[in-house]
């Protein structure tokens, strides 16, 4: 095929000689993959895993370690909180639109006890504990917390509340204790690694089914046969600037990057070139950490107008998106002298004045903006509402003890961490699909290098739980098809 | 390759007999395909169109027939206006985003009057007059307008505002007047078209090099051999459902589709089955035809949190986007007994009560929350500015003067006139692009079948100027292209 490209798949007649080959191949050993290997090896396949870097883990490893689980596992039941799948399926049908994949959501939810229970089984341990912070991972070994708007309008309306983001059972950030635990899962399998190799290619077949991988190992090329399927978990496209400048324009201003080098959207890419279609590319989570603590939410978050967009006590990850995507990044989180904090990460009134006329003038905003939105406000909230908005009673205070300050929540002055949601287009079986919908054979896919259950909207552990119920049924897929009928 | 697909290119080597044989096939005979042929047929290629309709025209043969042309065209300059292609370029790079690309636009802009004298000379005419009231074409033979908030903030301040859509010389709607002119001047070269001939598939050597089509002539499956090259002018894809509901949720909400039957996706789809990259599917042109009359713009326009989001006398189109993407389709233009006006196509207040306060109740708006907006509106108003979203002094008059009405603008009370801007990813040169940025040979494309000039962001008349001038480049490359190469 085409020697000027360098996706296109490799043709297999051209492959002098397969230097590796597997039932199933897997290409990135992070959470996704971790959990597919663990999965075809249990199923009796013969795996072998392709990682670029010196050891598994991925973007997984660094982060918070949040789980998105529901449905009334035992964490949830033991601490308190009522739970079901349908309320958990009505919430993210919700909450990670527009264009949701309604087939995915709902295999998602309905796997979810199984996959809490899969995770105990393979050694990550939970405490049947609640921690009343929401958004990030509890600094303690406490599990669960809130974390996507589940308790705050309009979703509080749409389904029953209940805390779904469940971390392993360590201390703060819990992503690389998590990922210890899957890669040790998957050390006791049969399953092989083959670290510091780089996944490039993918080999199909003269009728375009796809039978294998080139990888570059210290430099040199190596022909990798995959006897049943592919099965690509090899991240996102944060990390690869022109990617993210071309698919996702707004999203490329984010000024903080979630992900490892490995997010290069070459997964993404591999699949494109054999033909896979991808969608939602434009769309990314995007997280500015305006609380922990919780009271930060009852400031005033206002744009560029002077005005409010947002309930401020819903999950910062859909202030974020919103922020950045539809404010142009401009966002000031307004406080009184009562509702002064600095929260966890330091943000701070970086601006202070006696009036809301004084400091609307000091952020440039227009003259009587800023006074008209907290007019309007204050005089909602000595009534304890807040109909513009619908925020949460309990975060309703009049800001009316001077002195004003004022947040810096833009793009320039506060984070704004992101990573991309995009990507190839999957049935829940993992399989990859071409733009007609028919299926690329031999291929399968799972976790940030798919579109998976949040579409567009995000919730704060989604990703892992994504990757990993995907991950493993993407497995299931290719463990299950037939061997050695191509190739 | 896979039999599966409905998209994956034939194989060259399949095909048993060729039809027909052309050194320039070209997909589609509208605005882009009619300027191909012509310039292929002009340069001495042998020339092959393929139209599934019974005759030539396409999308813009029902459309207003302007185009946006600039830089100081004779219309230009001989109704008073000053413009030169820096200024057009800057305008369009702010217009047209996020997600530009600034060669497509450089490259639009630079060439932007010799189509025009390239129209004149194919029998396109077009009087040396301006028309008064922006946004669509005018009901007169008059041939130029603003189109695209030009005149308006912040585009006035980027840029030097200039009038730049022109319409030929018929009174009305143009489009189908254009078409004509179009078809015939293609008439008089040696163009062949093969009409009521659907293009449904791709044909490509061993190298993946597009060497024809497959076309289905009255039942029958025809093979097409492209000596030089494939052109692919098929529009977009907002007929087509289910398309637009995969990538482009938002816009498969809005009520009016823009296009014929023809904008099935199917030229984008064809050009993805042989590698191409697609950008910006999720992005759409959105029209709310609140004007003309233009003192329609002295309303204030609000959203379902009563707040304004946008200078009202911008371009239509642009509300439009922002009210469908962001204001989830509801929006309001509140009018007083001073400004009442039904507009053009017979909007006009659906309630009408005697304060603000009954009517935001009326309108099921939040308590206060118009009466803030009109409050911090009238001040400014009365010193005749509109420091919050910089609407022209022109159109700024206090709503002070009861009843107050509101024309409904809503999803369910107002047209939402949509169509696709997302599509195949190609060179200014028609070039078509795989997502590696590497080259499918022998493919090329323009028209909505392509990302082009508008990104994003819209102004009226680009669809048509886009398809015409990189119509006519991507047929220069075709026909350039060496002879019998390959295939």
């Amino acid at each position: 095929m085409s020697s000027n490209s360098s996706i296109v798949p490799c043709a297999s007649g051209s492959v002098e000689r397969w230097d590796h080959e597997a039932d199933v191949v897997v290409v990135g050993f992070g959470c996704a993959g971790s959990c597919a290997a663990i999965e075809a090896a249990e199923l009796g396949a013969d795996v072998l895993v392709l990682e670029r870097a010196s050891g598994g883990g991925g973007t997984a490893a660094n982060s918070g370690g949040l789980i998105y689980l529901g449905g009334g596992t035992p964490v949830q039941r033991e601490s308190g909180f009522e739970d079901d799948t349908e309320e958990m399926y009505k919430f993210l049908m919700a909450a990670c639109g527009p264009g949701v994949d309604a087939d995915k959501i709902r295999v998602f939810c309905d796997g979810s006890l199984e996959q809490f229970r899969w995770l105990e089984e393979h050694g990550v341990p939970f405490k049947r504990t609640f921690y009343p912070e929401p958004g990030k991972e509890p600094p303690t070994d406490d599990c669960l917390v809130y974390s996507g708007g589940e308790e705050a309008w309009p979703f509080n309306e749409i389904a029953r509340p209940a805390p779904r983001a469940h971390k392993p059972r360590a201390p703060g950030a819990a992503g690389g204790f998590l990922m210890q635990k899957l890669l040790t899962a998957a050390s006791r399998t049969a399953t092989k690694v083959l670290e510091d190799t780089r996944a490039e290619r993918l080999i199909t077949d003269g009728d375009g089914v796809v039978v294998g991988v080139v990888a570059r190992q210290t430099g040199d090329l190596r022909c990798i046969r995959a006897r049943r399927g592919v099965v690509l978990t090899a991240g996102g496209f944060i990390s690869n600037r022109e990617m993210t400048r071309r698919y996702a324009p707004q999203l490329a201003r984010a000024n903080w990057r979630v992900g490892t080098d490995g997010d290069d959207g070459s997964g993404i890419l591999m699949g494109m070139g054999a033909g896979a279609d991808a969608i939602r590319m434009e769309a990314g989570s995007v997280s500015i950490p305006i609380y922990p603590p919780k009271e930060m939410k009852k400031g005033v978050l206002v744009n560029g107008h002077g005005q409010r967009f947002i309930n401020e006590d819903t999950y910062y990850g859909r202030i974020g998106q919103r922020a950045l995507y539809e404010q142009d990044g401009r966002c000031w989180l307004i406080v009184d002298a009562e509702t002064y904090l600095v929260n966890e990460v330091g943000m701070q009134a970086a601006v202070v004045e006696e009036s809301f006329t004084e400091l609307e003038a000091k952020l440039g905003l227009a003259e009587g903006s800023l006074v008209a939105t907290m007019d309007l406000y204050n005089g909602h909230a000595r009534r304890g509402v807040d109909p513009v908005f619908h925020k949460k009673a309990e975060m309703i205070v009049p800001l009316d003890e001077p002195p004003y300050g004022a947040i810096d929540c833009t793009l320039k002055g506060a984070v704004y961490a992101a990573f991309t949601l995009g990507g190839l287009r999957t049935r829940p079986s993992g399989e990859v699909l071409r733009p007609d919908g028919s299926v690329v054979e031999g291929l399968y896919a799972a976790g940030r290098t798919t579109s998976g259950v949040s579409a567009w909207g995000y919730a704060s552990g989604v990703s892992l739980a994504d990757g990993m119920l995907f991950g493993r049924l993407a497995a299931r897929s290719a463990a299950a098809r037939s061997k050695g009928s191509r190739g």
